[in-house]
């Protein structure tokens, strides 16, 4: 990849994705000029010492002459954003976003976008446990999909490419798919796990009779990977389950549907069942292997057998 | 750590645990002579390809003259092992293992037990998504804790202490705890972790109208943790809930009970509860990156990124 893709883009949030924007545009220089805004003085101060782009005091500043807009802020906060921002897109520009559900966002978003701007959610599957500008990375979204969502059918193929090729330039894998889907495949590869997680780390911190120690100190036998998705930030969270309600709903229903039928094998004491269950499991990890969207490493770099 | 601890020790059971055992403690010669036995004629004979032992094809010729003898079988497996093993223990002998409950063992175990043979069940919290002898790697226990569990007040103490060290020279942190407590530490901490994993893994597998591939695609929004999880051994996981069934159904319980709170905070809409639970996963999460039992590495080694 390189070559000029966008001459302006405007960053409005300055979190972990943004600020990953723009180290990893910057290592094949796909971007002209980085603009971007936040709504809290600290971020704003914080992205102006890292220097990752031409900070303003305001959204409308940032965006002004933009050719592309992402929007970066917590999914609850898309509409509000965008209506400050409307009057200021430049005719022909692209607006995009990051938000983890898409349905939600074009309802926030659309009525705010003027004719001559070409709006095409997309949601970059990447993320760490860590927020804040200074939590980004150049190689966050290095062979992670992103998921372009065209706003309607009648978006124009242009805007939607170009706006692949930028993400491809990211270091991206890019696949495309409608809102509705990509709400239900998330709540299944992401809100819903997230949600089991944080759950089963509440119900540790609450467990009065084993101690913090003794669930950190002994983490390791599995507990450790519930601990990482749940230090996610809670903000986002929040507003992911509240606007994905309806998909997330569902799959927790059928997850306790699941769950209750092996904890009755537990009780009647039905091993077939369990190790029936216990087997099948396996195949899908092995796909995820060989997807290349994790490693084998049976440490995954962990701990000192590896660093 | 230096010096030989156990002239001899036999390894019942030559998986990932077995085989770890032997290539650690080669790191620092902490045992004169490693003798072992499995069931399976292909885990004996690629064990004796590995030269991971003298390898026997019983149990009983394996453990004559052993100092240390060591289960290293599912805890299901365990009661029946002993009893063809008990008549052929050395005087003043030390049996432990390796199982990841310890009540139930105990129970399965302690009636065979000569009176002259000290037993001292433990329980090394280490592993990995694969398992069989060719799985094992010498730095598996490094930084990891083994919960030494003596079966009785009157355990021998000097024979506690000597395979307390024994651990430590193989790399591990030791800490000793009574068997029921144990029980319910590891209920909260990898047990109800693990059946909530297998669960969250099979309904993805269920759901019809989300392909393998998309599950596969984008499971590194959260869901490939739960993957790896729910790839362990499936009969020794069968074992674990049979045999630790009432703590898993304690905490099961609790579970169930949380997530349902949640889940009504996501159905009316309720961002407040949502918000403060999730902020309050996040300590122990920094507990666990300070106790050195895990690396907040924004890809934990995985990825590009990192290789």
């Amino acid at each position: 990849m390189s070559g000029v893709i966008y001459e302006k883009v405007a960053l409005i949030g300055l979190g972990l994705i943004a600020s990953s924007i723009t180290h990893a545009a910057k290592r094949t220089g796909l971007v002209g000029e980085f603009t971007g805004y936040a709504r809290s003085q600290e971020t704003r101060d914080t992205a102006r010492e890292l220097d990752l782009c031409t900070v303003y005091d305001t959204a409308a500043e940032a965006v002004e002459g933009a050719d592309l807009v992402i929007l970066c802020v917590p999914v609850g906060a898309m509409g509000s954003v965008m209506k400050d921002i409307a009057p200021h897109l430049k005719s022909g520009a692209t607006l995009s976003d990051v938000g983890s559900v898409k349905r939600a966002v074009i309802e926030a978003v659309e009525p705010y976008v003027p004719e001559d701007v070409h709006f095409v959610p997309a949601h970059p599957l990447a993320g760490t446990e860590h927020s804040g500008p200074r939590s980004g990375f150049a190689e966050l979204f290095d062979n992670r999909w992103n998921i372009v969502v065209p706003a309607s059918d009648y978006t124009d193929r242009d805007a939607v490419e170009r706006l692949k090729t930028f993400w491809k330039g990211l270091g991206a894998l890019v696949d495309e798919m409608d809102a509705d889907h990509h709400d239900l495949v998330l709540a299944v590869t992401s809100h819903t796990p997230h949600l089991i997680a944080y759950t089963m780390v509440g119900v540790a911190d609450d467990l009065a009779r084993v101690t913090d120690t003794e669930v950190v100190n002994y983490s390791a036998a599995g507990f450790r990977d519930f601990t990482r998705i749940a230090a996610s930030d809670p903000t986002m969270w929040r507003d992911v389950f509240l606007t994905n309600k309806d998909a997330t709903l569902e799959i927790l229903g059928r997850f306790t549907e699941e769950l209750f039928a092996l904890q009755r094998a537990i009780r009647t004491g039905d091993g077939d069942h369990l190790h029936d269950y216990f087997t099948r499991t396996r195949s899908i990890r092995r796909g995820i292997i060989e997807a290349g969207q994790d490693t084998d490493a049976p440490n995954f770099g962990r701990g000192p057998a590896n660093t």
